[in-house]
């Protein structure tokens, strides 16, 4: 079973970049399913869920207990559970035995031990506004002012969330498998050129 | 005419992937004939340029000059004629119009406008030191602890040297349009995976 992991900074286009992966390799992907999954079980709003993970900031953080994701029961409940449910699907997952992308979620961190590819997308400031502003909800009109605040809170909550439970860091080179900035790249034309360069990291003898 | 640039930490293999790319893609390789045209045109010893210019602290560097490189008449000689004369080398080499890899030296700053692909190389610690004892050469017997900090010392430099023309940091995912991590790779499997991908950077139609 081959698992290939994204982290992205926001506005990179690593979701598009996750789900046409997916497509070009015939692999499962998951994304929103993870949120959905916590939300089921913990009997909570999806969108809620979303927004304790991922905008909120962490209370509590006791820094001594980075490597030990275990002790974690001190930090401040609902994020505590939620990131205890997180890994519990995220080794569901893993557990069906069927190849698959996983974007987001630290599922690196999670699954580590597994035949695994991880990625990290990313994209210079500039690229990553246009992005943003293309795919705005309908009625959504932020400033660009607002938009790079938005985009740096998000990242930066992303790899506070991160810091919690690993020491590798969010965004570090050698943190992941391969990097790729899609600043200068249709979406559409990366991909094939990812699962290319993913067929060989799963193929390689090392 | 389309120019691969190779910036690496310290031990990661960047060279030795440089030179495979090369071969794979039949482009041209520069590497150590940056630094032999730079002796040559200054008169003086090679291994004396290589030094002063990976090795030596940078001394009184003008930080507000940064953005300028034209400016830098103000650094302290010889290591400012070394960066001038670098950057003519490799203009030159880009004016002889072939494809081409060229490793260090930071060419995809000196070459901005240009077709290029920047590629980052980097390998965690353990990686990293476990070939640099494979590649030691004879005779030589440094610690694991004095390779680290060789290791630590030439980076540092390589950062520093880099700071002084351009904003863009040395090792941040968003400065190369991709990051390879070699720490699970043998680079002869790598090699031709980055060059299909290369392949795919010069084709993409943005």
């Amino acid at each position: 079973m081959n698992i290939i992991t994204i982290s992205r900074e926001f506005g990179s286009g690593g979701r598009e970049l996750g789900k046409r992966l997916a497509d070009e390799l015939g692999y499962d992907y998951y994304d929103r399913e993870i949120i959905l999954a916590i939300a089921k079980s913990q009997n909570l709003d999806e969108s809620y869920v979303e927004q304790a993970m991922d905008h909120s900031m962490w209370q509590g953080r006791p820094l001594t207990y980075r490597r030990s994701f275990t002790s974690s029961v001190l930090f401040q409940a609902p994020q505590t559970n939620f990131l205890l449910e997180q890994k519990r699907v995220i080794e569901g997952i893993a557990g069906l035995g069927k190849n698959c992308v996983i974007v987001g979620r630290n599922a690196d961190v999670f699954l580590e031990g597994q035949t695994m590819f991880h990625i990290f997308v990313c994209a210079d400031m500039e690229a990553r506004v246009r992005r943003c502003i293309e795919r705005a909800a309908e009625g959504e009109h932020l400033t660009r002012r607002e938009i790079e605040q938005n985009i740096r809170r998000i990242d930066k909550n992303r790899a506070r969330n991160r810091e919690i439970i690993t020491d590798n860091s969010w965004g570090k080179g050698t943190t992941y498998d391969l990097t790729v900035n899609t600043s200068n790249w249709d979406i559409k034309e990366l991909a094939p050129a990812v699962a290319e360069f993913a067929k060989c990291w799963f193929g390689r003898t090392k």
